[in-house]
């Protein structure tokens, strides 16, 4: 089966695809945690270009790379935690489910959007921990390294406010068997939102957009990070998908307007429009907070099915991800192959300037 | 208010609005009736292109032009027809159904994927007819335009098997309210699909794939078209937003597999995701035919959020269309400012060339 721009798709027809990925030119290259960031400037201008200058090599669908991930038939784990004021009881609590979901079998286990903390403008500085430096200036991800090292799993510790220098991100730190901090996505799309009578939050007030898109290889496979807001920008969900991602986790925390309207939705559409898991991860509804969340987490499989979902209310959540529906689904529905480059084409722009 | 690169987004808060465009840079073109296209190539190779070429100048989001329709509110209506292998009948009745939605009141009536002809390949090259050569060459679409005059209303003729020298196309032809043909969209990827046990179909056995986007500006706004399997593509719908469409029609004919599982995800996903309407017209479902179509014909506002659809049987539905929704929406959710075009961006590749 060829697929793409000639280039084989590699997979097996066993549950350890050789690959998953869309075509692909390039090598895999190791996914280390992402530098600190340079100054970020909201709505970026264009740079001028000479027009009539032939351009490829550098749109996102050349640009996947292979991965064999050790396990391609596991389970997920999604918590889905009620978070108070009380840090410590946060970072106990969310030890807890974890240990819970690793117990019913979860080898990679998802958590929400700011789960060590509540999720108001004013909290956000008071919670925030240095992440990079690590230990007691971060309990919340120290925590997470232990139990995943303790555990043997895989851990996409949902989010927490992190402060760096001056500057606060909404970040999700991923973190591999042996406890080990993976990778580190700051949200990249940050949640303005002004619907007059329904909701207004202004999320760039207080933290600062992360500049990386994040894909890391893990036991469990090539994943995709973006938090909540994130998911509403189709552009990185295709980028992940021509990167190679079996799998894009977005802890989220929708909201009572946007959730009922968009969650299911966004989930499904990028699940199927880019033929792979999705998983998400928000916060148990709390009707007395400043900001109320949505809930119903929620895993979504390669053809947009929904594989497993919740309501609002605390949950852990377990189920199956098998990597070579990916393969069934693109095998029958060969999108990747039937795409028309010579109409439209992605550009990732980061791998171009690399 | 601002909106994208420091390009004024130059909406009134009338129902009149003055541009429902992304950020633009180029001034409006006309939009001809497409010219017949080169041969094409499935599976298109990318060309070499030097690496650490500034790019931006060709991306999508930088392309749309503004243009301001004579309606920005008025209804729609969308006829689902029951189709037979009778011709004749199938062009008297639809006549009558576009008739029945302008006495309703619509201005813009769209109707189904093949509506001429039976859905299977035998069927396509004896229902064919030569569009260009009109008159009694193209009974289907002589129809339409004395209709669309004669009711002064817009039509988006669904589609119908094309001959074209030694091809075949499926293509949907628009027409205005003088009765001119003022676009023909020839379907841009060709459905082929193999689910083992559930369906097998190959378009491309018997059509050939058009070569061209189509936008297209009438009295009742730009519209882009895509035809069934093109809703697939959100790279197609994405292009079409960032050229100016206030509205996306897609006729089409899902099938009883991916029909509940897509047809309204997709409809909902390309208007959520481009903030923008879409409307899509099913053929009627006959459960004896060789392909049975889903129906559930639908529009869908800028929201993500349905304002009317209907069930298998046949149906005309009615439904307003309110261009201020996407200024509403837009204004709510401004995507397009919080676009990431540092990390990513979607060239326009016939604007590129252009």
């Amino acid at each position: 089966m060829k697929v793409g721009f000639g280039i084989p798709l590699c997979f097996s027809s066993t549950l350890k695809p050789q690959s998953l990925c869309h075509s692909y030119l390039t090598p895999p290259t190791p996914l280390p945690v992402q530098p600190l960031p340079p100054p970020i400037f909201h709505s970026r201008p264009c740079l001028p270009i000479p027009r009539h200058t032939p351009i490829t090599s550098f749109f996102a669908s050349s640009m996947a790379s292979s991965f064999k991930p050790e396990q391609a038939r596991f389970k997920i784990g999604l918590c889905q935690l009620l978070v108070t004021a009380d840090k410590e009881r946060n970072i106990a609590h969310a030890r807890q489910a974890i240990e819970d979901a690793a117990k019913r079998g979860a080898q990679l286990v998802v958590l929400p959007e700011i789960w060590n903390s509540p999720i108001s403008s004013d909290s956000f500085p008071v919670y925030a921990e240095d992440i990079d430096a690590g230990g007691d200036a971060s309990p919340s991800t120290t925590m997470l390294s232990e139990v995943a090292s303790l555990l043997k799993i895989t851990i996409v510790g949902g989010s927490i406010p992190e402060r760096c220098g001056d500057k606060l991100y909404n970040t999700c730190c991923v973190f591999d068997t042996d406890g080990k901090l993976k990778a580190k996505h700051r949200k990249i799309h940050l949640f303005d939102i002004d619907i007059p009578g329904k909701i207004s939050f202004q999320e760039s007030k207080t933290f600062t957009a992360g500049e990386n898109p994040t894909v890391v290889d893990t036991e469990v496979g090539r994943i995709g990070i973006g938090i909540c807001y994130d998911i509403r920008f189709q552009e990185l969900a295709m980028l992940y998908a021509a990167r190679g991602a079996h799998l894009i986790c977005y802890p989220g925390a929708f909201n009572m307007t946007t959730g009922p309207l968009h969650w299911e939705l966004f989930q499904r559409a990028r699940a199927v429009d880019n033929q792979l898991y999705v998983a998400t991860c928000s916060p148990a509804r709390d009707a007395g907070a400043v900001y109320v969340a949505w809930g119903h987490s929620t895993l979504v499989g390669p053809f947009g099915e929904i594989l497993v979902t919740t309501e609002h209310e605390e949950a852990i959540i377990i189920s199956e991800v098998d990597y070579s529906q990916i393969e069934l689904r693109r095998t029958s529905l060969p999108l990747e192959k039937q795409r028309r480059g010579d109409l439209y084409q992605l550009v990732d722009v980061q791998r171009l300037n690399s």
